[in-house]
This record gives C-alpha cells, sequence and structure tokens, in this order.
C-alpha cells in the first residue's frame, strides 16, 4: 500500500501498475463506477483531471496480507487556475492476493454536512 | 466488533457499553462532531431517532488488536411511518486498548452523487 501511494503520488505509473493484479477491480459505490483490469485503471488515474496530492492518514491492515483499509486526506486543484484548493476526506479498501497485488479499491468519498438538530446535548463541534 | 454491532442491534445498551472504554471518542469527520465518554455515547446512540438495522458488510482487523475498519449497510426508517426506507452505506474506523474495549469510534456516511463526464471510456455501472 505504501508503494501504491508513493508511486500515485509520484505519477510514477510503471510503478504504480506494479502494485496492481492485472484482473484489478476499481469500485465507487457512491456512483455505482466500475473499472475492470489493471490498463484501464492505471489509465484512469494517469487521466484524471486537475492537480491533487495524497496524505495517508491511517492504515489498516490484517495479518495475512489480504484485505487492507486506509484514510487518506486530498488535496485538490481543479484544471482552472483561480480555483481554489480544496481538501477531500477519502476512504479506501483494498484486498491482495497471494503475492501481493491489488485485486480490488473500492474508493469513498464522503462529503461535509450539517449535523441534524437534537443532539446537541451529547455533542461537541471541532 | 462483532459483540458491538450485535448488542447495536437488538438495542441491548449494556452489552454495547460493555465493549467501550470509559474514555470512548466518537467521531463524525462529515460533520466535525465529538461525542466523548462512554455514558454520552451510549445516550447518543440509544436517542437515535428513527428505526434501523445494520449488516456487517466487511471487517479489516489488524493483528494486535489495535485498529479495525469496518463497512456497514444501514436500513434507517424515520419516525414518520409513512417515509420510505433508505439504505446508507456506512464505514467505520476503530481503536482499541489492551484489554479489548474501543476507544476510538470515527464515522462516515458518504451519499450516492452522479459521475463526472469524461470518464465513460473506462467506465462500467453496476
Amino acid at each position: 500500500m505504501e508503494a501504491y501511494w508513493a508511486a500515485a503520488e509520484a505519477r510514477d505509473w510503471d510503478a504504480f501498475g506494479a502494485t496492481l493484479a492485472e484482473g484489478v477491480v476499481y469500485e465507487l459505490p457512491q456512483t455505482r463506477e466500475r473499472i475492470s483490469g489493471r490498463d484501464r485503471y492505471v489509465r484512469f488515474n494517469r487521466e484524471y483531471p486537475g492537480d491533487w496530492h495524497v496524505r495517508v492518514e491511517r492504515i489498516v491492515a490484517d495479518a495475512e496480507g489480504l484485505q487492507a483499509a486506509a484514510r487518506t486526506g486530498f488535496t485538490v486543484t481543479g484544471e482552472q487556475e483561480e480555483e481554489e484548493a480544496a481538501d477531500l476526506d477519502a476512504i479506501h479498501f483494498f484486498t491482495f492476493d497471494e503475492n501481493g497485488l491489488i485485486t480490488g479499491v473500492t474508493d469513498f468519498w464522503p462529503e461535509s454536512y450539517e449535523p441534524p438538530a437534537g443532539r446537541e446535548h451529547l455533542v461537541e463541534r471541532y
């Protein structure tokens, strides 16, 4: 997973592809989009518009090396230079094959929202 | 974690509280809300409006028992009986102390959105 993030941040698409199994499947449950296969998934990342930088905030990995989850923070700049940079939280679930190659990536991009009323007596804002 | 979800689904608040460290901290990064302490966090769950049921879809846990991540699906019914049930995906990160009690819970509730244009050549919808 460290190689995956480092290669993505460096836009080193050969190194990025080398972390992936040939049959890797990428899923975005929020849009119900799926990308199948290493070549397409590398291309999706290589063609992604705008500029972005990623910080890995937390990794949870099982002992067998078959599953992991990560929290990251992305700083995203649009294609127009005047646009302000946006900070986005993301969550990623990974599965791996027995050679340590990534077989599945599932991404979530949760957005900020206003808290519902009725729990102010229990909650502080940060 | 299994005891935590089973107790929540059963509304067994004593069993739910028994999975938590006294100083447990609950955070919702999307609303920047924080609830500190077992009593408040149990009360937050006990008082949560409407009806809901949870399915655990994936758990990733480290070998040391200090961290875990989970994907769940919630079926939520509002307080008004006419309201349709909603299906929500949720993601949860947990930390544990050396006794296996939960010291931290961070929840994310990602919402559906329309995919941006420009990647149709790589993507299928599901």
